[in-house]
């Protein structure tokens, strides 16, 4: 068989970092499995146009021998979903290999945006020291509303993490309730209305996949009934927010802060206005290259996760149903929304 | 009876914020209560030297007058114990009034140093886009062991919040063992050796006050004794570090990185080398100016508190004993260390 996988170029810290197992420097540490059993392995960065490698090597397998994808890592929106069911391409992700990573840069980005960290570091840098101006716009967690847009793998560890915070409600949106067991272990209350749950939330972290229903859904009409002064963090993608609303509600401290790594365009152009924005007290930003999920912890997950379903196909093992997005010819998940 | 208040200047940030109650421009919000019971209130910020405002007043007082030193908030290293339980002067602070914030604060800084945060969002702004120059030193907190040095009412709320994020370990090193009430609500365990304690730790945080015994402890001697690329969190006071040996060991890696608000000299001179230094990778350096426990949630908490004190002493009734640090001629607390 033939395995194409695209990887993102690790460059010079690839080459000096092996733990960086997610680059094309790197192969997902899957080149001798591979090639021990007689399959060709070809890895690329080259995935955009027509003259691409990923083209030229799907052309090259026929398309109709193409039998499976798997997302090294967390998030198939990148694949339509719709010709893998109708062509009987497998879909397949190492489901939980990142929530845990994705999960903590949410707390880390509340935390960060709620206690005006990033103005307070530029202070200490440029060689300056005024406190007030920092304080006045640094607040605790502790007795804040925090909403979850998302309860699913990564929503819900988010929840189970902000727990001892203190806060004075947190709340879940979601099309389906918490599992029971879940229930029983974060004291959170659903609310079945988008605008009244947002209308509450002193912050809001998105944690749902993109897709249809979600795409553009955090826009100007949304953001009118956000709270004033509303923090929100966004580490699911970047298309669920309307980038220019966001910036804009930013610039007038409608919300007083956003912070995330998932952006509409990957990589984000040089002149991104998610770059730049901040509100009228000079901070508010915590936006970060997307990496919530690429931690070196995250990257030993997936790279094993993604042997392991390749080793399953292999050997006409049943894959753990929880990886399973699409199987052959249906869904298997939820999480993309269903035709 | 007149009162001195000694806070910080606020300039046109106190004057937009009268949330910012603790600058010399706001006043604790103290102004209308002490002159509506016909009291002298004094404000400043001149603390310094023989021409200081607060040698002027306090000699104006007599020095012998002197019946009560509080601290609006917590920390009373500042103030000379010994000579006010010679002196029979009480000493008092608003305990409990921000340690929730410097706990939230703490668990800020650990996530923002294990997750390599600075030099991404830098990357942003500076129109960036490496995603592995980032990865290569992101962990995920999840599987460290964190201690901290330190399990008093800060050091305990930050194992408190640290509780969810699946540490390999918990850790603490302190001269009294958590009380049992604390040790069945957080799963922590108490090392007796300083040296084999900060051997164990991947992330340590400070959560000490400063005295005779902590003042210059994390010194080039016990750092040689740290984990290599652990994660040093100093949220206490600056002079519990020694200023050189940390910078040193960012510099080389030994310390993969140091994160906190506190300073041996505040303000921090321009060229303090706790403003600059970095690691090998270009990041590890989360310091802040000293405003952790100065949030507005803080700053109302304190303000109340000192109002509080003040009323106590008046009417002449009982202080919270958690508040006071020296009684009359002796000392109540044991947080400062005991002649």
């Amino acid at each position: 068989m033939k395995v194409l996988a695209v990887l993102y170029n690790g460059f010079q810290a690839a080459k000096a970092e092996p733990r960086l197992l997610g680059t094309v420097e790197n192969e997902l540490g899957l080149r001798r499995y591979l090639e021990s059993l007689g399959h060709e392995y070809v890895v690329t960065s080259s995935k955009e146009g027509p003259e691409s490698d990923f083209q030229k090597h799907i052309v090259d397998s026929d398309a109709k021998n193409l039998k499976l994808c798997v997302t090294a890592g967390v998030g198939s929106d990148h694949i339509d979903l719709n010709a893998a069911v109708d062509r009987k391409v497998q879909v397949l992700e190492v489901s939980g290999s990142n929530v845990v990573s994705v999960a903590e840069h949410v707390l880390m980005s509340i935390l960060l945006l709620v206690r005006n960290f990033v103005p307070a570091h530029e202070m200490i840098e440029r060689g300056d020291w005024q406190v007030s101006d920092i304080a006045r716009n640094a607040f605790d967690l502790e007795g804040k509303v925090v909403g979850t847009l998302g309860a699913g793998r990564i929503g819900y560890r988010v929840l189970q993490r902000l727990q001892p915070f203190n806060c004075k409600e947190l709340l879940y949106y979601d099309y389906n309730p918490l599992p029971m067991a879940a229930q029983s272990t974060v004291d959170v209350r659903r609310v079945a209305d988008l605008k009244e749950f947002v209308a509450q939330c002193d912050v809001l972290t998105v944690n749902t996949p993109l897709h249809e229903g979600t795409r553009n859904l955090i826009n100007k009409d949304l953001l009118h009934h956000f709270k004033p002064g509303a923090w929100l963090v966004n580490t699911a993608r970047g298309a669920i927010c309307n980038a220019e609303d966001v910036a804009a509600a930013v610039k007038s401290g409608r919300l007083n802060g956003y912070a995330g790594d998932v952006w509409n365009v990957q990589p984000a152009p040089k002149d991104h206005i998610w770059r730049t924005m901040k509100n009228p007290l000079g901070g508010g930003n915590g936006m970060v290259p997307h990496y919530s999920g690429t931690t070196l912890d995250a990257q030993a997950r997936y790279a094993a996760g993604t042997k392991a379903i390749l080793e399953n196909y292999f050997e006409g093992k049943e894959q753990d149903p929880v990886n399973v997005i699409v199987g052959i010819g249906k869904y298997e998940s939820k999480a993309y929304g269903q035709r």
